[in-house]
């Protein structure tokens, strides 16, 4: 389990206040959000040369176009925060190579379930920690995360193949825990190595303990303690996701 | 020189009358234009994977996006008639394939010379072929094919950096003479093989004619005149596009 110690002695206090989260942090959550949907692009348009028929070429194209428009929805709010939009994506151009790198997918069955799975972990992630964003950046992440309707596609065409085919199953019941566990390194590393994002997590887990009406917790526990709590909100939402394709977690 | 004489014992005499054109071949055009339009998406979509800067990226991926809704336009026309979308462009899946192994680029300046020339002639000859199409989609058509705006993204950067390049400009000039060799052949190709096109480009050529105050031909006369037509109109524009670009044609 990570923490941001290595960080700690050169990172500022966790902010406690209700002010709105430092600019920069929110530049760096846009950024990333922008960039990830930049590379559901990239492999959406992938999907869709390479589909077996018209139909879902047609289909996948569209998504891809969408994820575009909620990339640069995401890139109008870092102009409008006074930031470059490709220094903001452009940051994170490497975040997912070593993933991608450890998970090719070797059939269309687990491309599907990557994109379903593995990105899901990452939207998930962005999701928790959009919760220490401002007001307007968090709807706008919130949003666009929401949008992904290409789940819907791997759920419904996942669910047809597997119903029918236990080997196909059990192999993509494997398969997704290969994901999870590689896309669980990834949000480890980017806490450990961003203390911009640890900071946004941190005053995500206050605003949640507050709204459920916790006692806040003394500062150093928040900055410890969140990322724990991120990592097992993560792996239960990969559960409720195995669970709905009827796949064993 | 093609002409379509293979076919003309099964094809219906050119419709000299001012009737609209058969819906059937009407769908055929469109079905072309969507497949083009779909191959643009493709293309863009790896090119704003692999391209250079962040900034490229952006912008490719927004024409790609670009080209998705222009096909879909085409393809609602498609649906308006009463036609298949799926079926209307899958017939074309494989017209550029043969295009494409042929004319591989081996640099970054050979690709985008290629999106401009190449298939700057397929839209070209879907413009002239247009002409023969009843009005409105006629106007989808022409409309969709004048906003390509990715062509002047490759202008730019071709002409800056083959201005101070002498190498690297007669190479490309080299480059545009066998790209548009082999996208005359798929034109070419694409008359023998599909009698729905031949006979909207006579039609076309018709109503140019008469638009032009001109007699009109004898029937035989225009669908063998029509082909020899296109081929040098098409050849015309080529040469206005190297000379843009300040390349020899």
């Amino acid at each position: 389990m990570t923490t941001t110690r290595p960080d700690a002695a050169s990172q500022p206090a966790v902010d406690r206040s209700d002010a709105p989260a430092n600019s920069a942090d929110v530049v760096e959550l846009l950024g990333l959000v922008a960039h990830l949907e930049h590379t559901a692009f990239v492999r959406l348009a992938n999907d869709s040369a390479i589909a077996p028929t018209v139909g879902q070429r047609l289909e996948l194209s569209r998504f891809a176009a969408a994820a575009v428009e909620r990339r640069d929805r995401v890139l109008a709010r870092v102009v409008e925060l006074g930031a470059e939009p490709e220094v903001a994506m452009g940051q994170f151009v490497d975040v997912l190579v070593d993933f991608d790198e450890r998970t090719q997918p070797s059939t269309w069955w687990e491309r599907l379930l990557k994109a379903y799975v593995g990105y899901g972990v990452a939207d998930d992630f962005c999701r928790i920690v959009a919760e220490g964003l401002d007001e307007r950046s968090r709807e706008i992440v919130l949003e666009v995360l929401d949008d992904a309707s290409h789940a819907d596609l791997a759920v419904t065409e996942l669910d047809a193949a597997g119903s029918d085919d236990g080997v196909l199953t059990s192999r993509l019941a494997l398969w997704g825990r290969r994901l999870v566990g590689e896309a669980l390194g990834v949000v480890q590393g980017l806490l450990t190595q961003r203390p911009a994002l640890a900071r946004l997590l941190a005053r995500s887990d206050e605003r949640t303990a507050a709204a459920n009406g916790e006692q806040p917790a003394p500062a150093a526990a928040v900055t410890t303690n969140a990322p724990a709590k991120v990592f097992s909100e993560l792996t239960a939402q990969h559960t409720r996701r195995m669970s709905r394709l009827g796949l064993t977690p």
